[in-house]
């Protein structure tokens, strides 16, 4: 009875019913108050298209930027809100807060997104707007894109308010990063090999080390999956691997450019798969698969290959990443990510070290390497300016030195996650923000208004009637058979805390009452 | 015992064996008939078109419309059978009633539409033929959207045979005042804010007052979610909520009308996703979401924004009308449906007046007031006459006039709903469809075959053998065992009416024969 | 206790630890020298594009194959994995071999099938080098679906190794056979009713019948759905039925001929979906519906429309088809599939032969009267020439000829499906490759790292407390206690063999310490 008392109290206040309604009204008020003053159509956007055509001698609707890219910006949508949500309700009981929290903070972020990268990116300093059009809708999902593989490190072990205040931050770093790796160093980074995944998981790792829990391991009863809601993540799992060839060219280029990203990245996917499922069952015994590792490693190609897929990588070459991302991701998960929470204090929910960190390093040395190898021979003269963009201030730029600016986007990416991570961290240990107590982590229940789960109602109340219909047979008293009922219930609710309350069983009353 | 009987009586015959059929044939083969007289390929689906691009001076396939608008159909065909379908599966045992019925009324009213909306739209006065190509698709998807959100409302209540008499005359009614609003009144309506929305909502809910059922709350049991069927909810949310801009931007005009729907549609739903987690969160003790509110509210800013997708709403008018969309359909959540249920006999299953009448009507009024407000300043002069179709009989239109067209518009769709709703209403009161009683509500039973749960099935079972060994130990004679094993049926029948039948548990014989 | 004994020894060894790696690895590595070799990006994907673009008068980036294709490519992928992986998981307990033995073998097929296809089609033979684009992406998916299907009718009863094995001369029978009927014979399967549908179903029949198990039925009681695998799979059909207008004019012509086949596919499914319900309805006690129905046969019409969907099939045509075609599929899985599982030894877990093979030589059968009754009145003279063709070695086929010739691919789609079956079936009857014993059929446990499921875990362990507790009360003796637990486990283990075992019950430890 000590045990469950001790198990049921919870010392945290995770009521977050003052400062998530705040948190969500204050911003989206001065989002609309932002985007009034800030944000405006572009040319190609606003109702003076059909005069801007004619003064471009533009020959037809189909020119608008919107049909070379809609199709992809919508793959890139389902990633991050179905790809991204789904894949993270593997856990049996933080299914709501996987996809319904990853909705949240995907809403804000783009928003904010929009704002922070127009100000880099698209302000036309004639009137001080920034001009909006489907390419930057498709920049914003991938910012958000970098918030959520950091929320995949901390799963089940922040408050909402934690999130948003992630997100807040996590944006703003990102679209500083972003413009110093791409602007001013002029590395390129199609998928965001580096800009996205590398400086995401660093994000993400950083933090979780902030806010470590010592003690986390024992609610870990609900870090597990069960049949279903692995089938859910699958879900997830199989909307990003497929629609990652749009993510990786939905930037880039017109015409080759995004041809060319779509088939690398293509190739480099399918080639994670069967790694992945090799090494998956070479390291279990019986051979066995682990649907950890179909769920997350049969991904990293994408993410190794995003920095060079716009590139002339050639199929062989992308087919070789994903071979080796398959074998690091999975061996990961196997020796990495256990090695990381015990001797780093490093506890990373969906293992993203191994899905975006580590795969994302990879790729933006992928990038640099493929940078520097490449030649008018290969690329074309009038290819390789287009490609690499060796234009205006960059008109003298080669190759090999490109491939340097590579590395530095790299390493640019990385201080910036690990630097902002422990900046964030430190913000998110103030005790303000609602965060669940140890038990109460992987759990939907602070956070959400769950549906009784009837087939365990039922079961527990089964208990109830078992006892009382034993002890009718045996004619024992009813005083007798009530207190078993408790001792009952006590030892039902040791050894399975998540059980619905005993008042909240709907027959239990009857059947007393027929007794 | 009596109590079980009186929960097993059927009095309502739920067969369908000769009516479903009967429908589905004979409607079937009069829409060959129909198709056979009426429809053809236009000049754009017809292997005439390698002449017709000649004689046009089309330089390029790409000009074919099909370029322009076939990612966007797919998008809504998408929203139309995993959207819609899936959004309303989160009742515990009516998810195959709802996925299903909805494929089955989406196939068939597509079809009509075709034909209904092709008498007014698309006839070819020169050979007296319906002219198709992919925007005919989509409209005939948009019509359907219509029925599938009157679905929404009596879902669970009523016979897949009335659900199709529902849709014959909800696909005939919304042509008619499709033809009305958009080609008589010239109101402009590219999200269907008010043809589609407010019409559906207002058809729903007035077929579910014609239907009240005042003992509904017997069965309440069922009306509610599980943990799982929650999730499969969110997979509908997710694809309606990604997908929306595609469904505002489908047909609306190329180029920058296509794209600015897109944009002003991905930031109302953006707005509205904060404001409802904000209201949602505020009004629940301890501060807990409510997944209705996540999985209904968040799309209440794609639904308003609508009609004004088109418009130069600027981005921050989207987010304001997210804003407050957000807001009202969650308190609408909260305090309306509710009320309606309680005084105003209208149970509306899925909330339709929180999602799609009020929110629709909110949108009628943002795009009368918006194009009331257009000026040559902002749209340019050619965008205005192109935006809003200036053209023709209605050359001499002005914006403020435009506004009260739009408002026109808004009342006769209300008008349709409603005087429809009652029609139709009055039509599936006859009690000749099939429909179900109170008590199999909610219930998959009466319309599908259902798998043998066998989490359940094990646990009925498990009751007879755990009287046995209880009753074997004691030493009592088999007898008296047998008549408590029924003992305890008759109790666990009367508290859990959907358990399998008895006889369908396959080893307690097996078990009587070992004691 | 024999029995149960009988029920647990598996005779066979399932352990697929070295051969499954062994298989990915060096098939991987083989694919990467391959690629190496062969593999190159085409002018269109290639960063000469630029100067291609001049070179050939090309006036805009947007007539790049990529823009005409890409959206149509997404959604074949979507069916590939989604469409193909979720219809699968409808058996209670093989959804993970289901969703992730799919994706492995499409992930492997689809390079195999860029290099056997390549060199059927996309040889350059300037250079000895196959081109890629974005075409070869989809017909590489189209291949993998041949394979998909067979695996279909394989479901639950193979390892993974042999499904690779299956994989691999299914792809390459899959490309000789192509070749044959539309280079060679110059037959026209847009939709590849034939080549895919017709060729995929007897190559997976023929394989089920050489692995015919005659004991399988023992193992049926896995061999059912449950509630929620039923909607999982309805994932499945949703997104096979709604991207198969995809699916069928994905490699057609730029222009009409994309524009036509998706309407006709779009029709036809339509269509499919009533008579389904109708006959599903019909022919079951109490008129309730079939989900087995619902999620396979509503796909019929799409299989059949396949081959005409290019040709000037008219939209009633469409109709008429899928009206047939739902019927024939449903009475298949009605009356045929225990037909030929009695008396034909041939085991099709998932009923390929009504939602594949049969509808697929409907469908050939369709296309050539559609083709030999194509005209010049109707088609126009360019149109009749572009539809089929008629060009260079073939500019003078007529009509009634090229019918002869779709009636002669469809006989070489049917043997190459029968032949190679067979020949893959003996190859598959090897005692290599770790194939399931019959008890292990429809299993996940061989292959897979399940997670605990708490549900039954709790439920078994409640068995031993409900003794004991039962026990305590008649103050019987712990001994005896422990013993009728054992008793208990004995009677279960006969009844539900895929209990977990016994001693990864969690606290039936402290129970036993607590009594």
């Amino acid at each position: 009875e000590n045990n469950c008392l001790e198990m049921c109290d919870r010392p945290k206040n995770t009521n977050v019913r003052l400062s998530l309604p705040a948190v969500c009204i204050v911003w989206q008020t001065a989002m609309i108050i932002l985007f009034g003053v800030f944000i405006r159509y572009n040319e190609e956007s606003d109702t003076h298209w059909v005069e801007y055509k004619k003064e471009n001698n533009i020959p037809s609707d189909i020119e608008n930027d919107f049909y070379f890219r809609y199709p992809s910006f919508q793959d890139v949508h389902v990633m991050i809100f179905v790809g991204f949500g789904f894949l993270m309700t593997f856990l049996k009981r933080y299914s709501f807060g996987a996809v319904g929290f990853n909705f949240l903070i995907a809403a804000f972020g783009l928003q904010w997104a929009l704002l922070m990268q127009g100000w880099f990116h698209s302000l036309d300093y004639t009137d001080g707007k920034i001009k909006i059009g489907v390419e930057n809708l498709i920049n914003a999902d991938f910012c958000v894109a970098g918030c959520l593989i950091a929320y995949g490190a901390v799963l089940g072990k922040v408050s909402p308010v934690q999130l948003m205040v992630l997100t807040l931050f996590g944006i703003t770093l990102f679209a500083v990063e972003e413009y110093i790796i791409l602007d001013l160093i002029h590395a390129r980074d199609a998928g965001g090999s580096m800009v996205i995944h590398t400086f995401g998981g660093y994000y993400g790792l950083s933090i979780s080390w902030m806010l470590y829990r010592p003690n986390l391991d024992q609610s870990s009863r609900l870090q597990g999956s069960v049949y279903h809601s692995d089938l859910f993540a699958m879900i997830g799992t199989l909307f990003l691997w497929m629609f990652w060839p749009s993510f990786n060219s939905a930037i880039t280029d017109h015409g080759d450019g995004q041809h060319r990203a779509a088939i690398n990245t293509y190739l480099a996917l399918a080639s994670t798969v069967l790694t992945t499922v090799a090494v998956s069952s070479l390291f279990q015994k019986h051979g066995k698969l682990d649907m950890v590792h179909i769920q997350n490693s049969t991904l990293a190609g994408g993410v190794a290959v995003g920095t060079a897929a716009e590139f002339m990588l050639m199929p062989y070459g992308s087919l070789i990443v994903g071979f080796c991302c398959g074998i690091l991701s999975t061996l990961g998960y196997i020796y990495l990510t256990p090695f990381m929470e015990k001797y780093m204090k490093i506890q990373d929910t969906c293992g993203i070290h191994n899905l975006h960190a580590m795969p994302g390093v990879i790729g933006g040395i992928v990038g640099a390497i493929t940078a520097a190898a490449a030649s008018e021979s290969v690329y074309g003269a009038e290819g390789l300016i287009n490609t690499f963009d060796f234009e205006g201030e960059f008109k003298n730029m080669v190759p090999t030195k490109q491939g340097g600016h590579q590395a530095a986007g790299l390493c640019v990416a990385i201080c910036f996650g690990i630097g902002g991570g422990i900046l964030v961290g430190f913000i998110l240990r103030l005790p303000i923000w609602g965060d669940p107590a140890d038990d109460n982590c992987f759990d939907d229940e602070p956070y959400w208004e769950l549906p009784e789960d009837e087939e365990i109602s039922i079961y527990f109340c089964s208990w109830a009637c078992a006892v009382l219909i034993a002890s009718k047979q045996t004619m024992q008293l009813t005083a007798f058979v009530v207190e078993d009922c408790v001792a009952f219930g006590v030892l039902l609710v040791a050894a399975e805390p998540n059980l619905p309350q005993r008042d909240s069983c709907p027959f239990v009353g009857d059947i007393f009452s027929q007794c």
